[in-house]
């Protein structure tokens, strides 16, 4: 829905839009079609505000000594993003007569760009230096709204949530960052690279952010209406099953039966991905929920076996684990994407058929398209696709994306071990002292890990 | 108005919902009043969501050792007690030809029962695992539901905040529970029952996460415009008034004039229950007042002096004291409620006294329904009821309600008993070390307490 | 717009509010305008009920030994002047034949007003006794309201985000208060002034709530529609303007090229201040951008050379630097608004540069007024002053503004002198233990700062 759902709004918007960038064009009376568009965008606007801020820099502040690092570098990465994105998206997809327009829709998307930033600074956390932080998201973001304009432009895909051009690509591009990044000491083990009591609290409280708002995210650019409805409901089953279903492998998965709190952090999140590419359709609940249990078992196991077996055998040191949480998880979606539309009918759907796989509607000079106007007013004329052939549209938009985002992500690594970007050396890794000055008890909590971690050596 | 409402609601939304259940039912053209519907509430199920996952969850994790085990065993309970909620209260309620009807305002349902659990969860808290915790969000829901559906269905009662069915219902099911858990030991004092510096702190973000959003939490059900206006500004006087009314008898009860933050934590909210059951009636300002004031006074007394002497004379040992902050305030709410039932009259409410009195309009073969359908469009035929009538079932509806939860507490507490259920012994109770993988600080915090609880005992 | 809005919001809501005031008015049946503004304002009413409670808490946590402090007397503060602004601002606003109305865009106004009291609570933290805090919001919500109803009824200005009436005022009477509390002692340094790893963490908390929910705080009382969008997305632009200068300065100026926290906590919210004046008028987004930047500018210049000597030679300690945040930012913004004043013109506003500017609209008997209210249906008469004369008059009320404030900011220290109002003592400024139970490991806390304290001495 993507494509389609942007270009109509800017229409909608321009008018509005246009004052805040043609300083010298008069400005309409007030404009009731996008004011009720303002006051239903905000909501969610505010909801996603608060998954990359707070969400997200909760979430990074899991280690013991690195929880400013977390936090902070993900608020300056972030809003480095934003702004970045607004530009690029804009040039690719928002621009108008030569200027771009901006209002609360494309701050939107350009959240939505940020996250993919922030998903693969997931990969690195703690091993980079804030400026090269900030050139990851200079190099990261135009590749991405190239990738996304290109597939929504010319591809026509399903993929409301994103699971493809968010989750897949933040997820490869971050592994390839790594991958160049390797740094052979940390799998011996790091002294730093563990949690505390606070920060492992600190941590679940962005991941309930997270979770609590998922469906915010997730449904922000669908139709307005029902389609928004379905996203919300199908987010929230996805999350819930995702939820049960990580606490019960986390406790059977262990030898002690007790919970590890990476799992509760983390594989909990699962179904807010796999749902994505099919969160708009008219998938049942029960679907919704088996997508939410594949992607936590698969998050799971991934975090179980792949992560180390990635990170001594092929050079990934996936410090979040991200290819859990947003890879495996992207490509289930995709899947379910690609099975959902290829069982889409007209018996199902409706002629709302038309309006949620835009591509299949007839195209202009197609009586058919006549008719069914009558019926969903206002339908945009489409590509008259089969449901065959939009599978494999689907299907080369996955490997489209994730291959442009391993070479981009390779390309970045390249850049980033650039000398003078700063990078922190092995012991420094995971370490607050670099970058900040810390306060006086930063010491203790130090030599408190020396201590415990000689300790729990023995 | 609960009843009136979720039905109408249903009704006015089938058509939408309905898709997302049917998979093989055409989906209609976009339905504009469930559109709007959508967007009025969804800011509010937001709102609740934060409530329940964050609220509850920072304001559970007070215990010094058990920070782990509030915040996620909070997380667990409440994502499986919603969708236990959302199967049972669809087939009480929200059921059509056999299928259970699925949109936000479910959620906003399924959440309110959440609530329920969570709140019988704060009286055991600590003290069960989370097996237990499962089986009793298993056992309370339904008897809720069926708690809920009867007084609602057949009794038809005013409770828009519900005071009656999720306060006093969730207290006394939660006294019944930890009446049957009773663990003589715990009298005696438990070196690891006791607050932290930051788990006070990240408690009392709790309280603020509540005492922010209730308005909210009380509105939600209510009749959309002035009754949700309503209903929003009497929340926020009440809880502003048992704010202050908190913080004035914490200085003045303490001898040393200092603020305990048991009290900041819990004392505060109390407003928001007193409030409940008369939120959307047009009771004054400075009645709402009055309510908040005398909640916060019942409340901090019963902490003072009931909360003990219930532990030590009556084996009922309230973890969180649930009965000061649900139980007292509750019973405050229901007798207000009855009072501004008797005092309602159509001179104060207009036509709209049929609306939110809806069992007092008149039956449908009554002509003075057709005048009053003039003046209020859409007027649903009532029972007919006097004032003096609504305000016996009030009563009736009070006692049935107590003495379900009561009988359901009770039995539940029994199951919880069984052996296989792996309740923490009594050493390991407020303690993360049995159920977690802990980081390698939590030792040194135990030391920590060991020593200073020593030093405090000299 | 405020006055212009506020009455014509209280006008349309009369009929709703009143019912709330008077017990014995008759219900009218639902009244739709009344309710759409409900549904339109909440959300925003929920962002800065997080703003005050969470964001303001989490950011005066920042103490080691005073997070208690910061936290809970931010929530009492706040919960009392709320309530006496609403009575106040009431009286002086939104009254009506001797009632008061009461609705949620009134309680937005009351917390504008709790806004301010918690600014200038800022300039005393640690300092100052509960009911000193609540002795100067009894104070300085009077003087603050009278002052908010004289410039906006009389002189009519301009300032949608209120850097004049809310910044410019909190902080010189903050500043007014700490002159006369001054502690010659506490210019030598004090063994409890400073942080720790987990209090920095929380207060970065807080001070993303604020970042994350600005936008809302901006543009809750502006024109809904376009003037609203233009007012988030100008907040939203500052904003990251701010934060980016902030890092860039906060590297650049530290010679270790290190991050401090206290920058972050601050300096990076500058720019949601600076644009303020401006928020909802057609300045171009390089406007707003700019005036981030240059407020991150001037407020980190603030508090690296300005608060220092405030506090040494003017006798001035402002412990959270109010005036670098809210004093020079809000100076910046009233003079942008001027230049935006003068700047403004019917080429670039159209007609509806008479609803913005509603001071220029013709007056009642302006022939021009009628076929402007052609073009923009119920535009109200101005008072048909040129740019020049509005200038002049916002130059006005920003003297007038700062003035009062100073004033009243002064008496109301003196007042605070008093000596049963039990201010402490040097030696337990900063420090919990006065006010509060603190837990067990609060000893152990204060140990180590001793010692870390001396250490960091040799």
């Amino acid at each position: 829905m993507h494509t389609a759902l942007k270009l109509n709004e800017v229409i909608s918007k321009k008018s509005k839009e246009a004052k805040l960038v043609l300083l010298n064009m008069p400005g309409p009376p007030r404009n009731r079609v996008g004011d009720e568009n303002l006051y239903k965008d905000y909501p969610f606007f505010g909801d996603i505000q608060v998954i990359i801020f707070l969400g997200f820099g909760c979430l990074f502040s899991f280690f013991r000594l690195y929880g400013f690092g977390g936090m902070v570098f993900n608020f300056l990465t972030a809003t480095f993003t934003i702004q970045w994105a607004i530009l690029v998206q804009g040039y690719f997809q928002f621009s108008q007569n030569g200027y771009i327009l901006l209002g609360v829709i494309n701050l939107i998307n350009a959240e939505f760009a940020c996250a993919v930033v922030l998903i693969s600074f997931g990969a690195v956390l703690g091993k980079t230096s804030p400026l090269q932080l900030l050139i990851m998201a200079l190099l990261e973001v135009p590749v991405f709204c190239a990738t996304e304009w290109f597939v929504l432009k010319y591809l026509r895909i399903n993929d409301a949530g994103g699971s493809i051009l968010i989750h897949l690509f933040s997820c490869y591009f971050g592994l390839g960052v790594t991958f160049v990044l390797y740094r052979p000491q940390l799998n011996k083990g790091h002294a730093k690279e563990n949690t505390s009591y606070h920060s492992d609290i600190l941590s679940v409280m962005g991941t309930l952010f997270l979770w609590v708002f998922w469906p915010s995210f997730n449904s922000a650019l669908t139709f307005k209406g029902d389609d928004q409805h379905r996203a919300i409901l199908h987010t929230f089953i996805g999350l819930c099953a995702s939820t049960l279903t990580a606490f019960a492998l986390s406790f059977l998965l262990n030898k002690k039966g007790k919970l590890t709190m990476a799992d509760v952090q983390n594989v909990t999140l699962a179904g807010g991905v796999t749902v994505g590419a099919t969160v708009d359709m008219m998938i049942s609940p029960a679907a919704a929920y088996a997508l939410g249990m594949a992607g936590a078992t698969a998050c799971m196991l991934g975090y179980k076996y792949l992560t180390p077996f990635l990170a001594q055998r092929c050079r990934i040191q996936d410090q979040c684990g991200i290819h859990n949480l947003h890879g495996l998880t992207g490509l289930i979606s995709c899947a379910a994407g690609i099975c959902a539309i290829l069982w889409a009918s007209e018996e199902v759907y409706g002629p709302s058929l038309y309006e949620i796989f835009a591509h299949r509607a007839p195209v202009a000079d197609d009586p058919k398209l006549v008719e069914l106007q009558q019926l969903v007013p206002g339908l945009a004329p489409g590509l008259g696709r089969t449901a065959q052939e939009q599978a494999l549209i689907q299907a080369a938009a996955v490997g489209l994306t994730i291959g442009v985002a391993v070479m981009g992500g390779v390309f970045t690594g390249f850049i980033l071990r650039l000398p003078f970007l700063s990078a922190p050396s092995d012991e420094f890794c995971f370490d607050d002292e670099l970058f900040f000055y810390v306060p006086h008890d930063y010491d203790a909590r130090l030599q408190r890990i020396r201590f415990t971690t000689e300790d729990s050596a023995e």
